[in-house]
């Protein structure tokens, strides 16, 4: 069959895993893995399991590739020969967070508007004989992926695309959650409940309102699982601002004054797309000095002078950025095993010949938490979020329900140590071999 | 003997503790704990120690009391009654973070400054029979230690003062580290290895620069403990900004893009106490509003925003701010041992009768490490600083020297890992319960 164009668009389920040509791709052929975007505590346990159950299938792949520094790597045929990586180095991939291969913020554009680059992705596949690609990101990236999925009919060249979820946003759609998310959300959780401890241990004397600063710029779900740290009423976090719910600051304001006199503290998370009704986001609204700089912070010290502002009371702000997002010190246990149990998948459903699906989790139950992967097309992956739903946050728009609490809870459940050496996490680094290259030409980005 | 006025001086060394006046105060009393300053991952495994080693001495001491907030808890006869709590509760101290008991920053004045407060110290002592006072904290605390030591003599009541040390900031002077400090430094450690992969991964097309602000207002221990993530030369962080060193604007701009240019990436640790030649700090050099507000930012985010201003790279910052200090999730195996002994420590010193001094750690051996703990007179500690010699720094001042490795790195040995339930560090509330006051006067502070 032929694919047919609109294959392009979203929401379009794609049934192709068994048709001829993609029957073809799964004679002997070499498979090359890629990381993108953000990278996670858990995208290298990802790498991890498709590495490890690709080198199994030695009947279907071949040889294991991987573009360094992601779609980058590929396009410009500098690839990794992973099989030159001890298996010591590869397991040790499990609990190294980060992007062992590197990874890239480089979303291909569609096949009409950019031809060059997805000949030159053939051109470099052909080459080396490859017939598998696994590209392991979030939503623009599995865009990407779906894009490739789609090459092999467009341009002539054979491919199994098959995408693996990596988030910390956790806003892929139709996966239960996303692998990256479950250790974030347990760092986040973690933090806040001891960064309020320490606020509540001096505030009779010293600092009355802490705000954290948490990721999520279009999502509020990393801001939402600091929501577990507090579990009965009065215990911080004491507010919560998601970017799903338009912020009021006088709402606001006047809800840190009735905490500090009640409590004697105020605890606030914000995320950083938390956001005015009309759009714009808090952090867009800071000050800017006398030569018209915008303002060096983030949404964090905005908040916490924004309350000064109007109370008066001392405080003080944390930013985790990359802090949140590298923490496999603190990886969540179900979040490491989901995030391989997904590259297993992709692997697995490729030398099946399915093309252009994304393994997903799903949940089979809460409590207990029973969870196994399943898959999706690309199609209905590709470009889509999914926002904390509303009935997650409490009515006032300040807290998580018990609902939302249900569901997080599970994914932050156990905790998966690295090994330590001196004190230190033990975190591996690959040897990196570059394969030779074969084609004289050059890519230029 | 009567105790000289020249007392109040620092530098004096007392042998006071085997003075009749103190003798007296060895016969059975009680005896009262009481938290000061910022608080720590570690500052409860002292309380634990103090609190589980005062209850073994029964020969002693009879009730166990805590001040709630601190000092302030003593002036205003707002006790806690350690001996409700269940053993279970105060062994769980030793894995809790921040101060359960409550702490204050609270200073007190000079006896001849302010006679109010010791009278009314000495009512509340003779009220509850008090003969023991421990005092947890840093340097401002033991100085206030060092004044109620010598009421005593000065006012005509006997007690037994002794003070344990405690401060993230690792400056005090005569203890080789200081609790609290092993732990932060570990998670300082930690979370620049974390946060340097990230950025390594994804330089290539994305954040360049990676500035992480932590703590150490006058010294820079905290700063080079963020050396510890790197072991060869080209491994992050690639500068250290510490207080010691007055920050030279061109030779850290000109490194910064060397770095870049060589490694691909830079990641820049900047202790907040970082400050120009004439003494003024970083972080207050940063931009106004147009208002005249000051900047709301840290001195992470001034320096992220210099470094963009001169050569345009993408950067991002991080603020750990209290989640450094409270992190106990990740303590150091060797902090919370630390910490606990010379709680245990002061207990066992203040019933030999001896007054107005504090343990310290002492460091027998670097490799393999072996520490004892000690002890020196109050009168020694209180007021003085401990920065980072100039032979911990690298030459070019932006780096740790291999003695300062060696120094620092048997103080984040070992990993103490606090137990979890539903995915969070379980970590205890005391109940709290108050002593039933005895006085009929209120105290204003």
């Amino acid at each position: 069959m032929r694919y047919p164009f609109r294959l392009l668009l979203p929401h379009i389920w794609l049934t192709c895993g068994t048709c001829d040509a993609m029957k073809k791709a799964t004679s002997k052929k070499n498979a090359l893995y890629a990381q993108s975007g953000g990278v996670s505590a858990v995208i290298n346990a990802s790498a991890c399991g498709v590495i490890e159950t690709a080198m199994r299938q030695s009947r279907h792949i071949g040889k294991v590739y991987a573009g360094r520094d992601g779609i980058v790597g590929a396009l410009t045929e500098d690839l990794i020969d992973v099989s030159r990586e001890s298996p010591a180095v590869i397991r040790a991939l499990k609990h190294t967070p980060a992007g062992a291969f590197g990874s890239a913020r480089f979303k291909l554009k569609g096949i009409e508007q950019n031809r060059a680059e997805y000949e030159r992705l053939i051109e470099v596949f052909r080459a080396h004989d490859i017939g598998y690609f696994f590209y392991n990101g979030g939503n623009d990236s599995m865009d990407t992926a779906l894009k490739v999925s789609q090459i092999g009919e467009a341009l002539g060249y054979p491919i199994i695309c098959v995408g693996v979820p990596k988030t910390v946003d956790n806003d892929l759609p139709l996966t239960d959650c996303c692998p990256g998310f479950g250790s974030v959300a347990k760092y986040i959780a973690i933090s806040t409940r001891e960064a309020a401890l320490d606020v509540a241990s001096m505030a009779r004397t010293s600092t009355k309102v802490f705000v954290f600063e948490v990721m999520g710029r279009h999502a509020g779900w990393i801001a939402a699982a600091a929501g577990l740290a507090g579990r009965k009423a009065g215990e911080p976090p004491h507010i919560i601002l998601f970017p799903e719910i338009p912020f009021d600051r006088e709402r606001f304001l006047g809800k840190v004054k009735r905490c500090v006199a009640e409590v004697g503290y105020c605890v606030v998370v914000v995320s950083e797309g938390t956001a005015y009704p009309d759009g714009k986001f808090l952090a867009e609204a800071g000050t800017r000095d006398a030569f018209g700089h915008a303002q060096l912070g983030g949404v964090g010290p905005v908040v916490a002078e924004m309350i000064r502002e109007a109370h008066g009371y001392k405080y003080h702000w944390a930013v985790a950025d990359y802090l949140q997002r590298s923490a496999r010190h603190i990886a969540s246990k179900v979040d490491v095993e989901q995030a391989y149990a997904v590259g297993k998948a992709a692997v697995e459903l490729a030398v099946k010949g399915v093309n252009a699906v994304m393994p997903v989790i799903v949940r089979k139950s809460s409590r207990p938490y029973k969870w196994t992967v399943g898959h999706v097309p690309l199609a209905e992956v590709a470009n889509r979020e999914k926002k904390v739903p509303r009935e997650y946050i409490t009515e006032d728009g300040f807290g998580i329900t018990a609902a939302c609490r249900r569901y997080l809870e599970p994914l932050v459940a156990g905790e998966a140590y690295p090994p330590y050496r001196d004190g230190l996490p033990d975190y591996v680094r690959i040897k990196g071999a570059r394969v030779r290259k074969r084609l004289r030409t050059e890519f230029k980005l």
